[in-house]
Order: C-alpha cells, then sequence, then structure tokens
C-alpha cells in the first residue's frame, strides 16, 4: 500500500523526478525568437482545446490538458513579453512581434496526465518551464575567451568579403594611421571605436551575421561606456608579442588590451556563468531561407557565424566552454525557420541544406555525444499552401499577403538540399517574400511543425 | 631614476599626495547637470586663454596651465559625451546638449603652478580631477533602505496633493480592487505596476521631483523585469505586520515585498556602493526656478524633494547612510543654476530662496559637520544682462533668444528671497522663459559664477 507522502518530501522527489526544465531559445537576429516562444507558449495554453499538436504524443493522447504563467524566479530579467506579441498578432492586419532585445524569460506550468504505463492512479502531474530568449550574437562573442588581444586582433578579418570591406572602410583607413606605441588619445580613440561599430552595425543592417564583438550591436546602458570601445589592430603579428606586452599602460595597445579583458571579463563570461551554463534544453533557430535570398556573400558569412555560434554547444570535455563552466544541456534543436515561406514538397529540402549548413558543427556535437535535431517549422504560419494549373501540369503555389497588404499567389522556387553552388547563385533560382501573419481564428496560433519540436524539447518530460 | 607604475598603484599614491580627486556633479532632471559638466571641462581646458576664472584663484593668478582628458577608471561606466554638448553648442542657432541618462565619467589631468608660498621650484604639479554625473533620482531611492515593504507602503503616498492624485487615478483605482492575501496573477500584477509607473513618469512631465522609486522612471535594460514592477499597496496597517507576513510565499504580498527587497539589494545599494561612497565632493543642482514658475504643488513637492536627496550627505554617525557605506565626502556645494534667467539684482535673492529651501537639510548638514555652500550660477549664459528706461526709471532687463527664435528684451520678475507665500503666488509674480545659450565667442562658454563653484569644489587643491 502506498503512503501519502509530505508536501515537501513530495517537491523535493518533483524535482529528482525531472519536474522543472530550463529551455532556451536563441537564433541571430531576424530569425524568428519572439515568434516562436510566442507560438510556443500559445500553444501550450490551448493545449486539449484549440491546438493542434499530433505530433506531441501527450497532446495527440488527451493527456496534456494546458498550461498557465506562474512568477519567474530570477527577479531580475526583463520577462517575455507575451500579451504585446499576441496584441501585435491579433490586431487587424495582423502584424509580426516586435523583436526582442537582450535576455527574457516566462515561466510556465504544464498541466498533463502521465501516459497509462507510468500510471500509478488517476492523478494529474505538473512540469514546470522556465523559458528564456537571448540573442544568438551573445554566442558569437563566445571564441574570445579563447583569445587574448594580441591573437583576437590576428583573428579578426572584419573586412573579409569585399562588400563587406567597403562597410569598413573609415574605420580602416583610421585604425592604419594608428601606432600601438603612442600615446592613447582618447577621444580619437572613441572615434575610430564609434567607426568600428558603425562598420558592425551598417554590416548587420546589410545582412552579414558574423559580427564580433557582440554586444556592440546592442550596448544597452553601457553605450559610451570605454569597454565598448575597442577594435582589433590589424597590423600586429605574433612575433611582435614581447615588444608589446611591454609598452606602457597609456600606450594605445595596453588601453586596448585592457578594455578587451575587461569585456571578456564583465561581459561575456557574466552570460555563460549566470545564465547559459543553467539552461537544461536549446533551441537555435536559423533563417537559412533569408540567407539563401540574400546572395552568396551573405550565405557563406551566415555560415561561418553558426560555426562560431555552434561551438557554444560542443561542450566535449576538451572545449573551452566545459573547461570554464560546465555547461549541462542534454538536448539540442536546430530549426530552419519559417517554413511556410517556401511550398510543403520542398520542406524535405531545407532540412537537407540546414544540415549541411552546419556539418561540421553536427560532426562535432556527435563526435562529443549531444543529442542533436535539425527540423524545418513556422512558429505562426503566414500562408496557405494551393496547387495551381499552367499548361495541364498541377504545381504547388503559396497563397498569402504582403507586408504590404497585396495577396499574392506564387511559387517562391526550388531551396537546394546541399550547399548551393555557383551554378544556384548565377541562376538566382529563389525568391523569397515577407508575407503577414495569418490572422488567428478562435484559439491557438496556425503553426507548422511547431509540435514536432516540442516533443523533441519537452515530450521525454510528459510521459 | 623612476620605474614605470602600474596605473592602479599609480592612482593610489596619487590620492595619498591629494593629488586626485573625484567631483561628483547631480540634480534631478532639467537641473542642468550635462550643461554644468560641459562648462566645467570647457573652462579647465581653456584656463589660462579665454576663460574667464577671476574667482578661483589659482586661475586669477595665472598659476593654471590647462587640462587635458585622459582615460577614465572604471571601463564599464559610459563616458561623459563632452564633444557632442559642444557640437551641440556650436551648432547654428546654438542648441542645449542631449540630457544625460543613468552615470557618466570623465577624467582631466589639470596642470598648475604652485602658490609661491608652496613653491620649492620651478615645476609644475597636476591634478587628476575625476567628474562623474548621475541622475539626482538616485538620490531620492536612499529613504527606501531605511524601510521595508510594509512600512514603505504606508510611508508612500504618491496621491499626495490633489494634481498628483488625478495623474495616479487609473493605478489607484485597480490597486483598491487587489487583496493582498490572495494568490498573484501575474500578467495583473505586470498591468497595474505599469499603470503606477505611468503615473510616475506623468507626475514628471507634469514638473513634480518627489518620485519613488527613481528607476523606475530609467528602467534601461531593466525594462520589463519584475524587481522594477512593484508598488505600494495603500490599505495595509503596522497591525497587520504578523497576519501579513504569514501569508504564503505566492500571495500577492508576499510577491511585492519580494521585489521590493531585491529592488533594495541589486539597485540601490550598488549605486551606493560601487559609486557614491567613492566620491569625495559633490555638487547638486536645483533649478529653483523653474519650480517657481510652475507654482505652489509644484514648489513644494521640489522642497520634498530635495529634503529626501539631502538625506545621502546627511552622513553624520548615526544617520542610515553612514552606517551601510560611509562615504566620504568633504565637500559640498549647493548651487540654483539658470541664474542668468533673471536680471543680476536678483542673484542674492536667488541664493537666499535656496537656503530657505534646503533649511532644514542645511540645519541637519551643519550640525553634522559637512562643509556645504549655496551659490547661484549659470553654466552657460544664455542672456545678457540690460537696463531699459521707463517714465525716467531705469529697470534691469534680460535680453535674449527664445528657443523659438524670438529675440525678446524683458523684467521676467522678482525672485523671493524667503519661501513664497499664499500672496506670492496670487499674485503670479514670476514669469520663466527659456532661451537659446549664447554663441560662443572664440574659446570658452561665456557662465556666471562656475568660477565661484570651482573654487569651493577644487581650488584649495590647486594651492
Amino acid at each position: 500500500m502506498r503512503h501519502p507522502l509530505t508536501r515537501e518530501l513530495h517537491d523535493l522527489l518533483e524535482r529528482g523526478r525531472d519536474r522543472q526544465l530550463r529551455l532556451a531559445v536563441t537564433g541571430l537576429s531576424r530569425s524568428g525568437k519572439t515568434a516562436f516562444l510566442t507560438s510556443l507558449v500559445n500553444q501550450l495554453r490551448h493545449a486539449g482545446l484549440e491546438a493542434r499538436l499530433d505530433l506531441l504524443p501527450a497532446a495527440r493522447e488527451g493527456r496534456l490538458l494546458g498550461a498557465r504563467r506562474v512568477a519567474q524566479q530570477d527577479l531580475g530579467v526583463p520577462r517575455f513579453p507575451y500579451d504585446q506579441a499576441m496584441s501585435a498578432l491579433d490586431a487587424t492586419p495582423p502584424r509580426w512581434p516586435e523583436p526582442t532585445r537582450g535576455i527574457s524569460e516566462l515561466r510556465l506550468v504544464i498541466r498533463y496526465r502521465p501516459s497509462r504505463r507510468r500510471l500509478l492512479g488517476g492523478e494529474t502531474r505538473e512540469l514546470t518551464l522556465d523559458l528564456f530568449d537571448y540573442p544568438g550574437e551573445w554566442l558569437l562573442d563566445l571564441p574570445l575567451l579563447g583569445h587574448d588581444y594580441l591573437s583576437w586582433s590576428q583573428a579578426q578579418q572584419p573586412t573579409i568579403g569585399c562588400e563587406r570591406a567597403g562597410l569598413f572602410a573609415v574605420w580602416h583607413d583610421a585604425v592604419s594611421t594608428l601606432d600601438p606605441a603612442s600615446e592613447v588619445d582618447e577621444a580619437r580613440l572613441a572615434e575610430i571605436a564609434e567607426h568600428y561599430a558603425a562598420g558592425l552595425r551598417a554590416a548587420r543592417e546589410a545582412g552579414f551575421s558574423d559580427l564580433q564583438p557582440g554586444r556592440f550591436l546592442l550596448p544597452g546602458e553601457l553605450a559610451g561606456a570605454p569597454v565598448l570601445q575597442f577594435f582589433p589592430l590589424p597590423g600586429i603579428a605574433e612575433a611582435d608579442r614581447d615588444t608589446l606586452a611591454a609598452l606602457p599602460a597609456q600606450s594605445l595597445y595596453a588601453t586596448l588590451a585592457r578594455r578587451f579583458d575587461h569585456y571578456l571579463q564583465h561581459i561575456v563570461k557574466p552570460f555563460y556563468r549566470e545564465h547559459f551554463r543553467r539552461f537544461d534544453r536549446q533551441i537555435v533557430l536559423v533563417d537559412v531561407l533569408g540567407a539563401l535570398n540574400a546572395g552568396p556573400e551573405r550565405f557563406e558569412d551566415l555560415s561561418r557565424a553558426l560555426a562560431n555560434l555552434m561551438q557554444s554547444f560542443d561542450y566535449g570535455r576538451r572545449s573551452l566552454l566545459s573547461r570554464l563552466f560546465a555547461p549541462r544541456i542534454d538536448r539540442l534543436a536546430i530549426a530552419a525557420t519559417k517554413a511556410d515561406h517556401v511550398t510543403p514538397e520542398q520542406h524535405a529540402r531545407l532540412v537537407g541544406l540546414l544540415e549541411a549548413l552546419l556539418a561540421e558543427p553536427l560532426k562535432d556535437l556527435r563526435f562529443a555525444d549531444v543529442p542533436v535535431r535539425a527540423l524545418s517549422l513556422a512558429s505562426i504560419r503566414a500562408t496557405e499552401a494551393r496547387e495551381v494549373e499552367q499548361r495541364g501540369e498541377t504545381l504547388p503555389a503559396l497563397r498569402g499577403t504582403t507586408l504590404a497588404g497585396e495577396e499574392v499567389l506564387m511559387f517562391p522556387g526550388e531551396v537546394p538540399n546541399r550547399l548551393p553552388d555557383a551554378a544556384f547563385w548565377a541562376r538566382q533560382g529563389f525568391t523569397f517574400t515577407a508575407f503577414r501573419p495569418l490572422p488567428r481564428e478562435g484559439g491557438a496560433l496556425p503553426h507548422i511543425r511547431l509540435d514536432s519540436a516540442l516533443d523533441w524539447l519537452i515530450g521525454d518530460k510528459l510521459t
């Protein structure tokens, strides 16, 4: 016979039995973080009623009873603005939610009935799900931890590719006049640092992704602080290490090196220490289609950025991260978002392309034994799939409303299922059109395979 | 032979030799902090050349050689935007600089020759002057440290005065429906907290000053974080203390109390610990004329706000602050700014009014043996004094250009030299007009008695 447990013992056991999960959502800017998190919360709140979550067994079997928001744990982290996002989506016409800046958090309590094989009575159970949303740009700073200022200066080649070089031209002209040994001129340094930050901002505006240091793009309260006023010195080499190290504290070189170190200690490390290493699971969103649309230079740049970003999840025994912070992420998802912006028969190719794009990081992750899954999804559908007849043939098409309000019926093109070659770029075979979200009818937001992502990320906790 | 010293050791030695001084500038918003700091830097940079600093002995005696900006110490604090401020002042037509938000810092090295009696050779000396600028609103939070959530709730009467009450009406209606013992509804709490913050913002817009908690008005990166989502509960009383303390953690009362504590620990205390307690000297700027112009309710409100603010400088042995942080400010100035907005013969009355307004805090400061001086000044002149003939009488007047670009010649009225009484308010004897800054001719900015403030704040270090 089972004995009733005291409340305290019960709580302890719940924790021991994995009743709490910290799930983080990230991606570079415009990858669709806000839409994903909004839809995720929306689906779980409407689970058991309007939400269509057939790929999540607990929902399919009618065991998922719903979710409610409760008070989050960390009072100093902004709450994820779910209500504002829903208001935007429910507006006439529907709008995409405002993107979040920085980190935000939301806590849900999910109610479910255990599956029959684990059922030991008629009672329901609860899973506390802490959701976090943070800029993927922050992860681009991880490689900095493996550098000192000298080696970072050498590793940084912000002028890779001729278009990027153009965006950094003003900075480059200015920095090339500097002598590392000269006494630092504060005002001039601030000016050149601003040229560098302006280059990063222009590069982001132009669709580039591999931008370091990440915090220069979202300075927040540190705008104007010296810790965000440094840049690589292009001319210096490893052979000069001893000479450079001997320069006085007031020299340009020593000043830049001090700021670089401060950035690592006070900006990069605290994020990993206070947030990252506490996440249990992670989904990384990637706007593959946007990059495909933007041409070869940006596509390669995205590939480089993702390789950098994924290093944060490669915590094999010898990785920088596991030596520093011992993170505990035990399951990772990588999702190509905006799948509703191509016709359904292209979805498998989209996953193929995502896997090709991440081939090297995925190899490392599998070698490090990190369970990872790649998928494609649309957090909030913006189109409907249609078929059109053309010269006797039936062709797939999308129907949607553009951001400008125009209703269109179109075929955006074929997604290559491996890395696009010169022939693809020469054809320019793909046209990405941005659509408005579809209006919500009644309860849950329309989506594609968000339930599949949910199954991978939390499904095993709902059995 | 001299050996190079590390920056820290150098700073330590300079401090020991009185060669370093940390001077902080504060004041409520619109009191003229940015103009003061801009002009102070400008005067010191032009000392010995164009600057007119006759009230500063080192300058009058030709011993002040000038100042240059050097790298500041704390890399995580934004640099005071001196160049941007000067660009605004040098624009055509001249504009007032953008107000700063949050804390900023600037380090000057001042070069001077010691006065004859201390001269031991022909050499020059240097004084390192660290300048800090921070919102006076942050000091309004000091009294919170003397409260717990219950006593703060009772002490807060955001609805004092009928006009303020109107601004908080939406919040007041919402909060009166709440039951402290009920389980907290996160979304509803966030909504009511937003009504409270909106009330504070509206009150500031309407010219009120005594607004707590100060960080609600400048949330920065904490926008949307639970730590900025609390408010006083009007209905609770000391007699309920035990009952309230026994409420469960999920109750509304316990949630609000937890956030209040978090605000004290993570927002109020760090400012005092990391910045305030390191300042050597302080000037507090007060826009007395603006308040005089705004009528009795706002004038009384300013008086209350200043009394609160000044508590931060009353570090007699038994004060809250000295128990917590042991600050070391050894000299304090209180300045009525914008003195150029009244005719010169009113300046003495302006100081009289400032002293009357601060009568109680000044008594406490003198009792605590803190050297303090009250003065009136104009950091950057916006008017010229004139005389006009009227019916055979010579009357003082001001000539200036309004913000709208209109040239005027006017007499703004008499400043009362003690607290204005009902008769003054009934007459509404004072009209404050905002003027454009005067264009700079060549070097230094035109000012009134900025040199007098400088003498009190740094003069003794230049002998």
